[in-house]
């Protein structure tokens, strides 16, 4: 057994611990991120990145903005298309000149190990069998397996970062846990391409045969995505009927001007709404997907790990420096706030946008009626452009 | 058989049809309205009375707003009770300035009937059997019975304002209409008491227990809902059991200052979306609570049909004065929109503000963040505000 110490130890190497152990780091706060998988793996992922102002000033606010500066791309608005019409968002009109930023979630991954790695910051990549003890007294660990080696990492607190599928949530009691979930009764089946994107706004259609969004990661990498039943196999999904059924689901002009060409990733991806409460059990909190799954309909799942994180910080923070436990014993009522506001609005977006075969005829009208009365109404635009912006913390 | 003639015939003596009859009238179109039941039972009926501003326009327009301007009132906003706290919603702060008239739909009908004396027009109560004829022909007619005697009704339209249970909707061929229907798994249990209202403004109140509405008809005439499961019967409720589920349902400080009273009306309401598509078959044309139903939560059932009665009066007009058929035949599409985006409204207030025990946990939390959301957004207040003042005509 090979013992360490640490003052907080981060479960989970994706964004929001690297992010937390990065920002924890640079106000003399001393981590260890533990990550079950290899980095490869991953940096490997694909994730959306549409970044509300929020988290870009988080990123550059802790020294790993300056790629994203420069190979971001500044959205202040996106298109609606419904009716064989696209309606325009105008984010920054309606916000008073709030945007979001285009950066893809893998981009702020590595930017994220590349500064940790700089500042010599400790991200045990492969650790397996993670269990957590003791999380109810003064003195929580860690105990993992490296390279069949055990090790115990002692610590002040623990931050579980560590997804859906992971060890943090459920080392909370099941007494004390409740969890809230919709599952919906569709995926989204996504192709990545390398191909001009088809607009330089993202591109949420409503259609008849179902959900489609035209997204992007930049110039020359095209990301689309169409609603497909939770029975689909992607092996089914040749190109040629994807990029067939994505135009189909798209005005005619915007499926006119679509460049295909071959996908170098192609998946289906459930979709779920997804809350455990409380976040926090004695010394773990829990932060983004370990305690919380939005539908990505409105782009918030890493938006809300940061929220999360930067509620978190500021606890421990508050702690290390001014000796203060109330923004810790606050942490998980202030986090689930803004949460259950983003949860409110991923399923409306969600609601919206898709199909639904269980909806009836009654269903069906209130749902193109949302629609259409959005487009008439600039208070309800300007409601959903503050959700899309991303509400303050 | 005792033939007359009439260039509109308008089935239905409440609201809708009366302001149907007066507005024609004055713009010297001749019309007979035919109701089944007596003027005395019309005007038994008791129904809400919150008018929107395009409503009191239209009233004074008509030549029938002498008594509603002396005796409404005008209310600037109206409180949401959550969580023990009442939480204003300024609407004309909110929407510059509109604001509604409380006046009792009684009182309306009441004075239509009044205006519709002085004027020689022709409402024709208890007419029994009432049927349309020839409704795609250019010559249709209405046949009924009257104090035992066949009559027959030639005329150039049909206006059906008979409300839901009437004959016109019925008229039109089931496979021409399409209907759309939410019936809600619960009602509202009403009383009307002489007792001075708890506020000077309504008070819609989401708790716990149920949903309550603290509304009234002016100073010393009150009338309060508490939400109750559909089978429920009245007798079940006595005075003092309705006088305190109804404190319990509202803040304590609201509670202790309700005055209560004996109730001198006492009913239940069950509560139904509906929608007949379309609204117009032939020479005949629906309007108000023949073509559509909201439930009551957001009161625009009367509005509704006065905007139906908006657009019907000016198709009429459009057709003697200037020889045009443009508007009638666009009625039922421009009328439609407008009561869908009502329907979305009455819909979406209904469902944040009942409790609905088929919600389970994920329902219940989105549904309680819906209002938190509202009670922190402006733009989420402006869309409530400029809904329940009216969308413009």
């Amino acid at each position: 057994m090979i013992s360490t110490r640490t003052q907080v130890a981060i479960i989970g190497g994706g964004p929001s611990g690297l992010l937390l152990s990065q920002i924890l780091h640079r106000a003399g706060i001393d981590t260890v991120v533990l990550e079950r998988k290899s980095r490869e793996y991953v940096l490997g992922r694909i994730r959306a990145g549409v970044l509300e102002q929020g988290l870009v000033d988080m990123l550059r606010g802790a020294g790993v903005g300056a790629r994203m500066d420069r190979e971001g791309q500044i959205h202040e608005g996106f298109d609606i298309a419904f009716n064989r019409e696209r309606h325009h968002i105008d984010l920054a009109g309606l916000t008073g000149g709030k945007t979001v930023m285009v950066y893809g979630q893998t981009e702020v991954t590595q930017d994220l190990y590349e500064a940790r790695d700089q500042m010599g910051g400790i991200v045990v990549d492969e650790a397996e069998n993670v269990a957590l003890h003791d999380l109810t007294g003064d003195a929580p660990y860690v105990t993992y397996e490296k390279d069949g080696e055990a090790h115990r990492l002692d610590c002040d607190f623990i931050a579980g970062c560590d997804g859906f599928h992971g060890v943090s949530r459920k080392s909370i009691p099941e007494g004390i846990r409740q969890e809230f979930e919709r599952v919906y009764p569709f995926g989204w089946l996504g192709v990545l391409s390398e191909t001009p994107p088809v607009s330089h706004e993202l591109i949420y259609s409503s259609h008849e045969r179902g959900f489609a969004l035209c997204s992007m990661r930049n110039n020359n990498l095209s990301r689309y995505y169409v609603q497909v039943s939770n029975n689909e196999k992607v092996e089914d999904w040749s190109d040629e009927r994807f990029w067939e059924e994505l135009k189909s689901r798209l005005p005619a002009d915007t499926a006119a001007s679509l460049v295909t060409g071959p996908s170098i990733e192609k998946s289906i991806a459930p979709l779920r709404s997804f809350v455990s409460e409380p976040l926090s059990h004695g010394r773990l909190f829990l932060a983004g997907d370990a305690g919380h799954i939005v539908p990505p309909t409105g782009a918030k799942g890493l938006n809300l790990a940061a929220s999360d994180v930067h509620y978190l910080s500021e606890a421990f923070i508050g702690w290390y420096k001014d000796g203060q436990d109330g923004k810790l014993n606050s942490y998980s009522e202030t986090a689930l706030k803004r949460i259950w506001k983003a949860m409110r609005f991923s399923w409306w977006m969600t609601t919206i946008l898709h199909k639904f075969p269980e909806n009836g005829g009654f269903g069906d009208r209130i749902q193109k009626t949302e629609l259409d009365y959005l487009f008439s109404s600039r208070a309800a635009q300007v409601s959903l452009a503050e959700n899309y912006v991303g509400l303050p913390y």
